[in-house]
């Protein structure tokens, strides 16, 4: 049977009418549920966030608002095992792979509960401290941040149904701006089961959660100056939002997190079999298997030093030999199908425009199964790191190229740069001259870059996963927006207002409270 | 004779070719001068910043780049009368408007040169704290900020020639990042004289300073990922610049101050002839006379309790009869012409769109001196403040419309609320829990908010002035930019990075030095 997955609008749910979109199992390819948002009265949907959701989150302190996050984490939480099922079945992961996504929600929600803390019970942010604008001190200035008045409009990606949409949610509600979702169609359902459980919970004030199954139809085109959009995906859907003539007409805030591809450098002073070496290996082995490679933090390049390449490609192609891809469910398999058939289409051909200018030392564009969107682990080696394909190609998979480079900093960097700006970098070193000057370097192109050594290689968390507590966003190519980094993440839902006054009332109203 | 104007690129000083555009003496409309940009080589600008100047101010430290601002600062002020005479004959300027905008930007090169203290001898900015990522401070996380690795294009208003242009530039400059200046065409004589000024002063290092005398040509179709824009002008353009394909395409990151119909709000509280009172009629003329009403924060709006409004009316009208409209080289005239024809013909048509809703108090559309730009100051009283041509036609002249209102804060920010989005709102009131409801409510819809009251009176600057050390734009149709703010301006030319790795090295290279 089909299900007939709902959208969460003006406080009750609709299931889809006119023409449905199917989405399939990733493993057997066999159609799952329906989802279409036509007929959804989309401009009733901005006013109810607006009106009804806006205020009564705007009511609550930054501290009640981070008590809510927190109970919503746990609420999902509970439901851990059926999302983890869910997860496998549309989305196609491992178990691994599910809790990747799913604990990243509750956990961030959670973070976010955590960083309410230093915002206390107050309603706004004072940002930074008071300024004299005066002869004396009468005449006095505050920067203020408030919660915009419109709605987030969060406009989520596939390969992290959970993650994605609560990573968005929790910087929004914290400021008090009340979120419409629309997740990624292709595993949409571990997304709905989620909104479902968010409004089953009765935790959420009315009107400051909806969530879209389908396309957000003219909703974009009805957003106004207060409404913020965010968005997680393509390149080349974020410049068409970025294109629309009402958001630009209305300055519409957008935060846009786009592909990337995103480097790892290893660093020449890294002997075979060190510590970090070793990281090194498991790092790009981990960012290739894990979703499937389906991660916009995934590494595409690794430039090697020309003198370690033969170990290097030794060493990364045994351990890739080593994943089991099969069905997610199964527990032995280490690495399941991708998200959809579209996805597979793209990666295989993706593949073949890297293979015209590089060798493929495993892996390969062929079909692994019969059934479902399976595609071995890719790993090519560029006759030269100066091809423009492997700077521009984005291959959504478990595929990485192998670039050689003369090991310094500075070509490192420049071969890096080409990419146009990424979400993160990686580097592997323990020569500290040589790591500030690759981390100089690389540092406009990179909204984060990570640091791989023999001191914290036991203690690290892998270069692909994005903490609450840093930045995550890159310029450029990346798309230019910023996201999460602790209390930055709420910024981008709130205005901010220099005061200038008397000191007795803009000191007293909008100033810092000191204990 | 006619002044041909130049550009500065790549080095060197370019006359016009091709078709030129003529200025105008806007006291006289006698031609003044002619400037054109064709035929520049637009890449080839771009190139020069990216490659020439770009590296040479990074390789400064932000208390050499503060260092530089100073002198700049320092070498524009000798030639203070000569600029006050230039704003006057092509600008129409009065002595006092004059140097509003002159000293306004050497003030704000001092200012950032005085910012620049807190950011030290280093390369980079740490923000925030660091963090710690892992099971013990071994693996730790820290946000920085590096400049920008491309060229800052600023595309300066007409109204604020010296001003709107250094306040730009010193923030860039600061950043470590090199500006190409293109001036408001009607007043470019002005932000000419200040670029030979800065060239000729030696302080530059070579390809820090490009100034365009015409249009920008293809020079934005040019512009990468590393480039910024900031712009400050109509909302027209502001829409115009942003929906352009390359800069989508690239993420370039864009500054927009546009129009607003900023208010000010007579609190109910506040008696006739009290300080208050008196201040708040003092900045309402002060608004409609300075620069000819062309400031980008004039008020435009004036929200009068329905019970003050025939007090507040018969004051006003008397002061505004007070205003001398006249050339300005004259030492007896209190106001000048409008900058341009093509201004002069907008304001014209915009009052009378006003008349069609209001009555005209005082002034008018029509001609007051035979030559010239003039208009007379022109105060007009709205049949109703729900009319929506009043939150929608901004005049950029000597203009404002008196609005009737309740009295109630409530009431006030809804009338307020519907410009849309402004750069400034005033405030006027003694009464705390009145001014601390207004403010709340107006917050979002402001980039900056002014309170008057008794206590301040006699000390505060007036709302339609800029300071360093306050952040400058506004959301919604005031372009949802944001400028200056001390240290904050310079974050726009600044990627911040987030830097994870060991301690040691990530600590060591680039936390918070602290002594």
């Amino acid at each position: 049977m089909t299900i007939q997955m709902e959208s969460y609008v003006q406080g009750s749910w609709h299931g889809p009418t006119g023409e449905a979109r199917e989405i399939h199992n990733a493993t057997t390819e066999e159609p799952m549920a329906v989802l279409s948002s036509d007929g959804l009265d989309f401009q009733g949907v901005l006013d109810h966030a607006r009106t009804v959701g806006g205020p009564a989150l705007r009511a609550m302190t930054f501290a009640e608002r981070g008590a809510l996050l927190k109970a919503l984490s746990g609420a999902i939480h509970e439901h851990r095992e059926e999302l983890l099922d869910l997860s496998t079945a549309n989305a196609g992961t491992t178990r691994k792979d599910g809790k990747f996504d799913v604990d990243g929600a509750t956990g961030t929600l959670a973070a976010y509960a955590y960083f309410s803390k230093e915002l206390g019970d107050r309603h706004l942010i004072s940002d930074g401290d008071g300024i004299q604008l005066g002869r004396t001190a009468r005449f006095w200035g505050q920067h203020i941040r408030v919660p915009r008045l419109g709605a987030a409009v969060h406009i989520n990606a596939f390969n992290f149904p959970a993650w994605n949409m609560m990573e968005k949610a929790a910087c929004a509600l914290l400021a008090g701006v009340p979120v419409i979702e629309k997740p990624g169609t292709a595993t949409a359902m571990v997304a709905w089961r989620i909104a479902q459980i968010v409004v089953e919970s009765g935790l959420m004030p009315e009107g400051g959660w909806q969530f879209i199954a389908g396309s957000t139809g003219d909703l974009l085109d009805k957003m106004g100056p207060q409404d913020v959009m965010a968005f997680t995906g393509s390149a080349w859907t974020a410049n068409k939002l970025r294109s629309n003539p009402n958001l630009i007409q209305n300055s519409v805030g957008m935060n846009m997190e786009a592909d990337s591809l995103n480097a790892a450098v290893l660093g020449p002073d890294v002997e075979p079999g060190s510590e970090t070496w070793r990281l090194f290996l498991r790092n790009v082995v981990l960012d290739m298997q894990q979703k499937t490679g389906q991660k916009c933090t995934a590494v595409r390049r690794v430039l090697v030093p020309e003198n370690r390449m033969a170990e290097v490609k030794d060493e990364l192609v045994a351990m890739l030999g080593e994943i089991v891809t099969g069905d997610p469910a199964d527990r032995a398999t280490t690495m399941g199908p991708l998200a959809s058939a579209a996805q597979l289409r793209d990666v295989r051909a993706g593949i073949e425009k890297l293979a015209a200018s590089a060798s493929i030392l495993c892996g390969g564009a062929d079909p692994v199964h019969e059934k479902g969107y399976f595609v071995a682990p890719t790993l090519l080696e560029a006759r030269s790191a100066s091809e423009a394909i492997f700077h521009e190609e984005e291959v959504f998979g478990p595929v990485a190229t192998l670039l050689p480079y003369s090991g310094t900093a500075a070509d490192a960097s420049a071969i890096v740069a080409r990419g146009q700006g990424s979400l993160v970098g990686s580097l592997y070193s323990n020569d500290t001259p040589w790591v500030e000057e690759a981390v100089l370097a690389m540092a406009p192109w990179h909204g984060r870059l990570w640091v791989g050594s023999d001191r914290m290689a036991e203690q690290s968390l892998p270069p692909g996963m994005v903490l609450p507590s840093m930045v995550h966003g890159g310029p450029g190519r990346a798309g230019g927006g910023e996201e999460l980094g602790g209390v930055r993440g709420i910024l981008f839902y709130m205005q901010r207002t220099a005061v200038q006054g008397f000191k007795g009332q803009v000191h007293g109203c909008f100033g810092e409270v000191t204990a």
